[in-house]
This record gives structure tokens, C-alpha cells and sequence, in this order.
């Protein structure tokens, strides 16, 4: 038995897709980022990081999307969530997903979380101020470079159609002009009309 | 034949060092960053992101720390980079090797790159001015938290060490106190003292 550490709305989002999409057998467990739960020490004892998701599994703790969706995928191979015997096609999900992590997803975090660069509020409101044009040149990567179609990795669902959908959810409250991109537009049309997503955000 | 697209004093240290200690057959080309080379359409070509590091592989080319340390963990298991057969072990790994790219570089940029988030020349130097109360709180996580010792995951040297001693190169630069965090430093002394090390730096 899982258990699954996270907030509506947040990449969390992530994992808990992943967790329905394996077939583990999880409990999820949600954190109000409004009260600042994540910053109790009940949570802190759990992920001293203070942020979402976290998996608790028999062995330990685990944080950060990359590496739950790559282990998921691994602890659940009839799943089919990642090409676990081809390392090369593997390591490519893993760079997606290492992208979303480290460029993108902080790209988005300007526009709501710009205190954790900057205490100046006129430095915070000008992070947010560009923020959407970060997210736009992101998006025009992921669109125009990185996108392969069907699903992000080309014919084959994996854990970075996942991820890149959790991401996606954003870009509207992120101000971004989404006509721009249509290829993962219609990703996230797909993805949203998948029986186990339509499950999983009506737990959010 | 690999072929690693590097910057001396960037983050391609951490493929750099993997590649040597894989014992894999590469050869390295270097970016100058000065010059801008990696916005050069023939880089660009190579890696559309403009970012460092970059591998050609036979079948393609990977980008993204955590990927490639992990991908090459897998490609040479000789070299012990990882434990291959221990899957939550590699999940903890990964799951600090995701830490680094998306937390601790992205809060290093800030004091060197703040042009990506803000244009306004007071935020830039706003971001540049907390940035080392950042890249603290991020390393008193390592430190207290994460850092198990005599390596990052305990008795077993990683890929997770070669990532943090990359990332550990920057502190003095980011005008951190080093001597807050004695493990990490006494890490970086040890990891400094090998060989395969030696020779990387050198190359730089």
C-alpha cells in the first residue's frame, strides 16, 4: 500500500495519475497549500522539502516526479508506462521529463512563488509580469522540437505524456496564448477524456 | 564514440565526470559561453534548448543531467554509477539528482541568469542579491537531510555524488558559507582527490 502526499492543483498531480494509471494500490492523502500544510512539521517529518508529491512506499519516502513516475513505471512493467527495456528511448523520456521538472515547471513557479527568488515586492511582481512569456517559450520547445505525436514520445504512451499534461493544466491561469500550440493542445484534450485522468481530477 | 557538448564551469562537469568514470569511448567539445556559442545555430542544431550538456549517442542525442548520469549508470553497469538492481534504491537517487536540477541550479541561475526571469535591471539584481540565502537553504537541506555519508546515498558512491560535487564547485562563487556545511565540503574534498576527477577538472 502507497501512500500519496498531495495538493489540488499542484504538479502532484503527477504521481497521482501515475499511481491510478499502474494499478497500485495507494491511498492519497491531501495537503491544503492554503493553510500552508506542507510547511507542518507533521509534513516536514514526511519531506523536509516541504513541497509535493510524496510517496510513501514500503522501503522509504520518495519525492519528485521524475524520479516516482520513472520508479512506478519500473515497480509496475505490465503498465506499460515507460520502455523499460530500451534504455536509450528511456533516458529520452527521462530528459522530457528532467526538462519539465527543472526548466519548466520553475518557469511557471515566477508567476506565484516569485518570494522564493526575491524578498522586493517590485521584483516579485516583475517575475510575474514575465512569467508568461517564459511559459511561452517553454511550450514553444515542447511544441515545435520536443513534441513527436501521437503522445510525446511518438506511438507510445509513457510517463511524459503524464507529466506533460499535469503541466499543461497550467497554462491558462499562466496567461499563455494556447492557440499557439496546438499539437499539445490536443494532447490535453486526449488525455482529459482518458477514464482514469477524469477519475483522478475529480479527487483534486 | 560519444560526443559530449560541454562549458567549462557549467553543469556538463557532472556528464563529463560520468562519461570518464564509465570508462565509455568519447570525445569532448567545448562551448565557449563567452561568445554565446551555444545560441549558434549549429549548436542550436544539437541541443534546440541552448543548454549544456549535451551527448551524441548512436542512437540520438540525450540532454538533461539526471538523464544522461543515468542513462550511462545503465550502459556501463561495470562501473557500479548505480544500483541497477535495486529499484527504489535508483528512485532515491534520481529523486536527488531531480532536487539538483530543479531546486539548487535553477535557485544558482538566479545570480548569473536572472535575465530569464525578469527584464527589469532592479529584479536581476534583486534575484542576485538573495541568491546565496537560497543556495544555503538548499545546501542545509543536503547537509541535515538528504546527505547520508561517506557518499550521498551511504556506503555506495553514485551518480548522485558526481551530480553534487558539480554543483558544490559553485559555492564559493555564489558567496556561500562553505563552513556551514562541513559533509558536503569534506565530500568535495574527497571526490576533488580522485583521479578520474583530476583529469576532468583539468580538461575544463
Amino acid at each position: 500500500m502507497y501512500q500519496l502526499y498531495y495538493a489540488p492543483g499542484s504538479c502532484s498531480l503527477a504521481a497521482h495519475i501515475a499511481l491510478e494509471m499502474s494499478g497500485a494500490n495507494y491511498e492519497s492523502i491531501k495537503l491544503d497549500f492554503r493553510s500552508n500544510a506542507q510547511r507542518e512539521n507533521r509534513y516536514l517529518a514526511v519531506n523536509p522539502k516541504g513541497r509535493v508529491p510524496a510517496l510513501v512506499c514500503e522501503e522509504g519516502i520518495l519525492t519528485e516526479n521524475p524520479a516516482i513516475l520513472l520508479y512506478l513505471a519500473q515497480q509496475f512493467p505490465e503498465s506499460r508506462l515507460a520502455p523499460l527495456n530500451d534504455p536509450f528511448r528511456l533516458a529520452q523520456i527521462s530528459a522530457f521529463n528532467a526538462y519539465l521538472s527543472s526548466t519548466v515547471h520553475p518557469a511557471h513557479a515566477h508567476g506565484v512563488r516569485g518570494y522564493r527568488w526575491a524578498d522586493d515586492e517590485a521584483a516579485i511582481t516583475e517575475m510575474k509580469r514575465k512569467m508568461p512569456e517564459v511559459m511561452t517559450e517553454c511550450f514553444a520547445l515542447i511544441e515545435g522540437e520536443m513534441f513527436k505525436g501521437p503522445w510525446v514520445m511518438g506511438d507510445e504512451f509513457s510517463i511524459a505524456d503524464i507529466y506533460l499534461f499535469t503541466i499543461a493544466q497550467w497554462l491558462e491561469a499562466d496567461r499563455v496564448d494556447i492557440s499557439r500550440f496546438p499539437k499539445v493542445m490536443d494532447h490535453r484534450s486526449r488525455m482529459r477524456e482518458l477514464d482514469v485522468i477524469r477519475k483522478v481530477l475529480a479527487l483534486q
